[in-house]
């Protein structure tokens, strides 16, 4: 249903028999029917984040495959409760949505939230060395910034052979570290989500976190602060944070029921396929190309 | 400042002396404030249209150039106030804002809007000849999708020179003709704006309007719409349009104040080198390359 832009809701029950193909490109909703159960995976509870917001939950995935000493801090964070009664804070249109400690934004500096038994500092862990032993979807259509581009754990990532390093790129619902000029100043106490054209200059000079699973439109459909880089000027506006639990650390009744399609799964290539060439009745010329950020990673609700 | 992710606020104040650079890569804001005023162009009232929502105005340009029966038949149906009253009716996460009359979405048929003097089918203008008299500014990263990409009289367009062909392309706040499933059911009177990653995939599938070159906010800073597709099931949710008047139906005095840096501009150029070679004590590793849709058009206030 996601790329058909038809006039009205109306006209899509009426739609006539195909037309053109015997056979129309099969979509997302089709395709993820046929799917077998073990084609999707249960994120490991140590890596799922519930962050609770007044309009509902966002669940992140982090990525410690890829930025290990950042997933054990903000775990450090998450287990000490660090983030509840933070905010977000900032929300700059088609870039990011950032949340962290208001009080360190305002001039009272008294009330900063300290870090607890988080460190403080970190390496910056923008890349890392390519690793034979994790999974990597390659995809066939080249890419803008790198050499080579495809999926890996769950993660889109961007490779350079020459040098040997691989990382998570910036796409639509990546999760990066903030931090201050410094390349050590990030802890993963401030986080954001890339909300717009997937700004990959970021690449290599920002940690990411991990990625939105499940939730985006709580950080992405959020009015645009007005302040200079999209702070929210007016502090009634922050959105506050009720709570961010990580899953392994609730009772597993209360975990969120949500598993995620495996990237090296037959159906995810059939969806990238599918995505790439599409032809149907309304999509006459198919794209012939995907390009990384624009493949969206299906999940839903276990049973 | 678009793309400096720093912790707070307050720490950006306290930038400190460049380190790793003599000159580091200007901004966008030095670059624009070292701009020359014949690098800006105050766009064609005949061509500005300019929406009233609640929340404010939505300047859109349209594009004669590539789409002309189009924008012909948009400006007949903003002439006879055909969008007044009618509504933004879905928000489709990462992908589209549509609006369009309301009365079609629902059951009771009887009040769809008349189209008054325009046209109620148009030839798709999907694609046209490549014209050697329109402006080219070619980008030098090459694209996933087109052979060739660049800039054509202030909008990003991607060209085929095997078939001859080049298109506006669908980035971020491009304005899109919302169709039924035929190629010549689309006729401007349910229009979209591209609020996430750039959908390249409905290039050459649907007819580009314009592009939206100021209150783009307004349009991404929706709440997604929760039924299929990002339509708004509550009615309760859509945002109305309060007018939609053609710059050139307005007295000088009410017409927006409004410019746009050329594309052919160096200081256009000089932004692009910028972002594809960010270097300065924030990033510390430039991208090396850009891709079309993560270039911003700058437009400001005319004094």
């Amino acid at each position: 249903m996601r790329t058909i832009l038809a006039f009205t809701l109306a006209s899509l029950l009426a739609l006539p028999a195909w037309a053109d193909e015997a056979k129309p490109t099969p979509t997302t909703k089709e395709l993820l029917a046929r799917s077998a159960p073990q084609e999707w995976r249960t994120p490991d509870p140590a890596n799922l984040l519930d962050m609770k917001l007044p309009g509902g939950h966002v669940l992140i995935e982090l990525a410690p495959d890829f930025t290990p000493l950042h997933a054990a801090n903000i775990r450090t964070l998450v287990h000490e409760h660090y983030f509840d009664g933070l905010a977000i804070v900032r929300v700059q249109d088609n870039f990011v949505t950032q949340w962290d400690d208001p009080a360190a934004d305002d001039e009272d500096k008294a009330h900063i939230k300290p870090l607890g038994s988080a460190k403080k500092t970190l390496p910056p862990e923008y890349t890392r060395a390519i690793d034979p032993k994790l999974e990597w979807t390659p995809l066939p259509d080249g890419d803008v910034y790198a050499k080579e581009v495809g999926f890996s754990e769950g993660f889109p990532v961007a490779r350079d052979p020459a040098s040997g390093r691989e990382w998570i790129t910036h796409c639509y619902g990546t999760v990066g570290v903030a931090r201050d000029v410094g390349p050590t100043t990030g802890n993963g106490s401030a986080l954001y989500a890339i909300i717009g054209q997937a700004p990959r200059g970021l690449d290599r000079n920002l940690a990411v976190a991990g990625r939105v699973i499940d939730g985006m439109e709580l950080l992405s459909g959020l009015p645009r602060g007005p302040a200079p880089m999209g702070f929210y000027a007016d502090k009634a506006q922050r959105v506050p944070i009720e709570s961010v639990r990580l899953a392994a650390d609730l009772p597993a009744a209360e975990r969120p029921k949500i598993e995620v399609l495996r990237t090296d799964s037959a159906t995810f290539a059939k969806l990238i396929e599918a995505k790439r060439n599409r032809r149907d009745a309304f999509y006459t010329n198919p794209a012939g190309a995907i390009d990384l950020c624009s493949i969206a990673i299906p999940s839903r609700v276990k049973k």
